[in-house]
């Protein structure tokens, strides 16, 4: 058969940075401390096209793929990112005039949580991982991969909390009294959803579990799929006792990154991204940042 | 060329429902009171097929959609529902072999709204509209239509509320002060969808901006684009004072359906629903209910 | 502390339809013939409520599915149906008030399927079910459940290709050889999404890789994630051979449902629904039916 | 009241890169040649903070955006992109402690077009606008933008195409016909989603249908609302002989464009994707490319 991938182009010999698949679900073994997962996972593959190639070959990107998700049946993968670690060499290999092939995938992750230990049940978030193999001379392949995840908790608003305590003073005088004055007040409170993703070098590994509570900690409180009248009136407390712009959220988040991950190296990229969806609002407020481990060290201490 | 649409079918000699086409997008120019809006409707239209008949004439939907939508650019349409009558009766005459046809659409309305004069912008709200055409002998056509809207406003929860009133007077006696019985406390609030939709017979009219005024009075709070420090306490205090369950939103705004609509007939059938976007959970709250306005008549003012 | 939901409602004492949660994601462990899969679910849970009462115990609705989702870690349930008649039945248990409980829930599901033996890799499919529960005098309740599932194949229109036959006859005369009359012609076709579920009454059991199997048969073909040279022109082939309407889909899975479902009593209600991404319009063409299966037995044979 | 956005932070004092609001949807009047368009936009603007402030003041956010849009009933803005450079600019005039604002706005557009004059409808397509003022010494500010669009088409297979030939032929030996050498043979074909994006410097204008002809030209075949039997023959036959990967959607469109945008100057930068949602595969197959329209003039006529 013709094979009409492999012929030039018509018109416009250019290499083109990106070719590849999108939206490919597939089911993924990932082997955690103690148990076996599935994941159902998307992924979007690519590599690069040179100048004087028609089209780029697809369907080793699904047959990559489906091997590795066949094997981790019988030998479940590390993790999420070691997946996409293990396809961008892969597709190098199969893709044999690209020069650099991209991975990235996404995949909704469950933990047993709860605000005490009878109530837990499963929350979900969402696990993130990319990775990049770039020929670099020779047979040698550079990688460069990232993993992150995003939770979904609870912020409230320090601003219009203390616009009500000055309004309600002005209403209810004995608001004023010494021993109210650390008494939480109302405000707007609010989904938050808030993303954080480290861009790693050589073989440092990071576990997912340590980015999401990296990002609880951050948020005005986790939020928990069952909560009695009590627990809810808990939740509803710390988070008002810890009121929190999405700025704030985001710099608690990366000011904590020093102390939670000190085993990673300072060349550690990060990039965090925060969103609330406004209660008050019809739109939602974001935050977001990128810088290094190392410089986080330096500065975020202060 | 061969009609194939005619043909009988191969296999299954079966009366379809509905067969028709979806999502398709349309500028609409509608007349209001003082000046002409521009709605970027979706709409999917349908008639049944009878068993003889292989497929529908699709390409008649798309042409009555789009000369429809040519004369409101001279002549803009009373309204998105008007829109979908005419559109219902249409297609009826130009699928002749049709016993019903339905038209649904639904469409980004903004109104200007403000916590007070001099700070209204644009709000978006959401218009639903439907209409079902059935011959009903000789050339003669009933038509039911249905008018409705969607806004997003606040809740607030008026049981977390209460658990936390117990739990800060256990930890702030002051609080037990008579003068601050009513002092509201904080709680949970959130984002809430409300949608509000009338089934009308004959040709009774209703206004959209009475929906959205019905629904937004239901909810906790309405919400605002522009808020600045004080208007934002005034919305959060608003809430707090009102705090509702999906429940009361959906029972306050179903209450208050027959003094708002004095004029309407006892046959008007009610549909509503509620979606509160919880800040404590990662899921949402829903509530929903089907009514005439007779029944609400003799039953709501309880 | 105070049971604000037990409250009587403040206005609009009326008896709620339905009140709920929804977007509930939970992992649930099945039982397959030969292996346990986890499915990451979707679930919407929902009761009624009496006119004198205030609230729903809406924490009540995540425990029943923590507490069923906890157990099938140790014992996967049967199907994600039997899960929802499950949390239907404990419902009422929980909800004293209630008359009624409604469950439904969607979870994608993964099939290894291929064009050949050898290129089978996981295609996904969504599963769907419902349950509903209902007090019937006395302790017994009524219970009617529906399971289903939806898969995306391919169609091709029969009615352009018959109009490129007239057209490209007219432009090459060889076309008219009499060898050619059954030449598949050149016409659009595109991703078809189908959607089948079943009513139940009583116990009885349908398999849900016999939906699929059903729906994939009455598109013009299914769609695979692996596809060579050689298969990509098979599928094509394949899909041009049969070239299909919505109607035509949507009548051939109905008319093959008597004697893929010989089992099934006539009294299970069929829903089906069918929409095609049409490739030469932006807009989507749909077709839906509703019928029983007593009904298509005594017809659709025709 | 409080000023809680000017106070410190309390951890982390990092400068945050981006603070801001996203998904507010306002209309905007835009002036197009003969006659007023409403586009509904959604925005997202947003500036970045200092270590040594706790927030941003983000109802000014909300303010610039409804004055700019109130100021439109009146007197329209050139186009969504240059309503996106004078918030830009706005925003750092408010915000006087940043150095930087962005601001993205998309907007559905509708253009009148058809396979023959008299069978012009609406059709849909995306417009995408992106604007960044950065302070650059004394009260200078340096404006960076991005004009764009999108529209949906239709690619056919090459590959496919050949494969399906070879098969044909070898089933039907009068195929072998020389005068049926050019004989356009069945494919698979789907709904192609393009986009287009020009980061223009200084003054340059960008005329928006511009950009849409161009994507519609390198497609395989535009797609229209409105198609009798015989037109529909001809969009499929003009697919079929035009027969393009992504990769040739996306290196036609980049060709074409320095005979396109003569008057355009080199130093524009281009950012150009495709998506084909494969009728044979469940997923999506992608390429994008990023160049200067300097250098597509270099190479891109080879």
């Amino acid at each position: 058969m013709k094979d009409v991938h492999a012929m030039a182009p018509t018109r416009g010999r250019l290499t083109l940075r990106s070719v590849g698949v999108s939206g490919i679900r597939k089911p993924l073994s990932v082997q955690r401390k103690d148990r076996v997962h599935t994941l159902a996972a998307t992924f979007e593959v690519a590599v690069d096209l040179p100048s004087e190639r028609k089209g780029s070959d697809l369907s080793r990107n699904a047959e990559v793929l489906a091997e590795l998700v066949d094997r981790t049946v019988e030998r479940p993968v590390a993790s999420l990112e070691s997946a996409c670690s293990t396809i961008a060499r892969e597709l190098l290999v199969r893709h044999a005039y690209a020069t650099e092939a991209t991975v990235s995938a996404s995949a909704e992750y469950f933990l047993r949580r709860g605000i005490s230990e009878e109530k837990r049940s499963f929350e979900d978030y969402l696990l993130l991982a990319e990775a990049r193999a770039r020929r670099s001379g020779g047979s040698r392949v550079e990688l460069r991969r990232a993993v992150g995840a995003e939770a979904v908790g609870m912020t409230a608003c320090p601003c219009a909390m203390e616009t009500c305590r000055e309004q309600l003073r002005a209403e209810y005088p004995a608001l004023a009294d010494a021993s109210l004055a650390s008494l939480p007040m109302i405000s707007h409170n609010q989904r938050n959803r808030t993303r954080l993703m480290f861009e790693l070098d050589d073989d440092a590994e990071v576990e997912v579990d340590d980015l999401i509570a990296a990002i609880e900690a951050a948020q005005s409180s986790p939020t928990y799929a069952i909560l009695k009248r009590g627990d809810e009136g808990k939740v509803v407390l710390d988070a008002h006792r810890h009121p929190k712009f999405v700025e704030d959220v985001l710099r608690d988040l990366l000011a904590g990154l020093p102390s939670a991950f000190p085993g990673l190296p300072d060349s550690v990229g990060v990039r965090a991204s925060t969103r609330s969806e406004e209660s008050i609002h019809k739109y939602d407020v974001e935050a977001s940042h990128r810088i290094s481990l190392g410089e986080l060290r330096r500065t975020a201490g202060r």
